[in-house]
């Protein structure tokens, strides 16, 4: 009955956030990590992770903070993946093992291979199905990515011990990790993530510039709140999500659109027997798909 | 310290689904009722209104439900609004008060007018903002209405004492009662209700005629469950909506697409000001509507 060796001796998470703060004390909690180093460019937030015991300390500079860390988890918005990658690259350990978070998967890989001049063998792409529309290590928990799904896009160039040790790492979480093409990955996210986030924001926005906007939200009930919620997600993220999903994101708004319109017309013509077709296909698949 | 009268003394509910047998059941706890009488079209469902106690007995013929009460509730979807009035008009006591719950207003008001060729003193349109994506009486519980809002559209023709009885029964559910012109609730309506209905239903339709639905469905995270919540409401009740709010509806939903659109090129043309405007416009306009 001896202790089994930790799976991850020092952990570097760059950006201490809601998925890497959750991360880091799941891992923590498992007693899978002897030492998390944090790093990020909010150092209130970095204290924060300190105080909370999210992290055992940490450098705002990346070079410093991935010496020696066997695994580095890049958990910063898909805008400042290059940038971190960057900076680190020179000063990873000769077998560390690098992983991401982010929610489109074909631009981390462009992004990879304009930092190593090629696809390194030690990088392996990575999106937890997790999250909420809040922020911050502050909003981290260590069941987060309990019962979750984990995608990870591994490439031809990657090893297999370096899948494996990410996989690991993700289920030591609770989650269950699934591989996926990094196309396929992006299609299905801007079906089931990126599209709804685009009409939760514009939904409110359009009312939101509504003359009497105060007297219709005053009256917004139970649904609307949680058709919204995901409205309250961090622009700044959701905005490199646009650009690096771009086109998978558009084809999906404009089928989205195309419908809408559809759906407008047979409200227009008064035909019923369109409109309850579209509600009750909706009604059967959301029925399925969840007991609620 | 003797026990007031009860505000009323017979309560019909025509319709003893979510709202209809929530109503109910809230006014008995309250001891506020002394009898309720049930009507409606499904028999099973009213005989499990009795079984649960939501009404004493029930009659599905409604001229005879309405015989002799002192306040009626027309608590059916909007399309069958129409035809019940018809049904218990000849019927009703000569003191009897009449309401609805209808999501929209307008189309109620023009089906009072066709069927009593004016506007009655004693029908007072109301709406509860209130229900979840659930129907029928087993869904129904007795503080659904509790710190919900009330909206009454009562008209010139309304006689002060029905507009203050029906008031007051709504305000022993524990709701707030607002008063608000016809046309301005539906317009308030379709922007925080029927047009989120219209996006989730079409969302879900979009989504479910995919090739590939089922991998798609299954890495439908947490804020997609939210956000499509209300894709599971009923459909005949949902159509009756479209055609009872048809115009403000599909202005409505002609904002949105425009600015939808709008938001497309900004995404296709990578503007990131644009992008983010519209993003951080809406996560202000929600959080400062809830505290979630």
């Amino acid at each position: 009955m001896t202790a089994p060796q930790p799976l991850i001796r020092r952990l570097c998470v760059i950006g201490v956030g809601l998925i890497g703060g959750s991360l880091a004390r799941a891992l923590r909690e498992q007693g899978e990590v002897i030492e998390v180093v944090g790093s990020g460019r909010n150092e209130d937030n970095l204290r924060a992770a300190v105080r909370l015991g999210v992290v055992d300390r940490y450098d705002t500079d990346p070079a410093r903070a991935v010496v020696d860390a066997d695994v580095v988890v890049v958990a910063v918005p898909l805008g400042a993946i290059e940038p971190v990658l960057r900076t680190i690259v020179p000063r990873l350990a000769s077998d560390a093992v690098v992983t991401d978070v982010g929610s489109a998967k074909g631009s981390v890989v462009t992004d990879v291979e304009r930092v190593y001049g090629r696809i390194p063998s030690h990088f392996v792409p990575g999106h937890p199905i997790a999250g909420t529309e809040k922020s911050g290590v502050e909003a981290s928990f260590a069941t987060l990515f309990q019962r979750r799904r984990v995608i990870l896009t591994p490439l031809a160039e990657t090893t297999a011990a370096a899948h494996r040790l990410i996989k690991r790492m993700w289920e030591l979480t609770g989650a269950e990790v699934v591989d996926m093409g990094v196309r396929h990955h992006d299609a299905v996210l801007a079906a089931t993530s990126h599209l709804p986030h685009m009409l939760a924001y514009t939904l409110v926005d359009t009312l939101a510039r509504l003359d009497d906007r105060a007297e219709i939200f005053r009256y917004a009930a139970g649904g609307f709140r949680d058709f919204t919620r995901i409205a309250s997600s961090d622009p700044t993220m959701w905005g490199d999500i646009c650009a690096a999903n771009r086109e998978q994101l558009l084809e999906m708004i404009a089928l989205f659109s195309a419908d809408l319109a559809r759906l407008a017309e047979a409200i227009r013509a008064d035909d019923r027997a369109a409109i309850l077709a579209v509600f009750q296909r909706a009604k059967r698949a959301r029925d399925n798909l969840y007991l609620d």
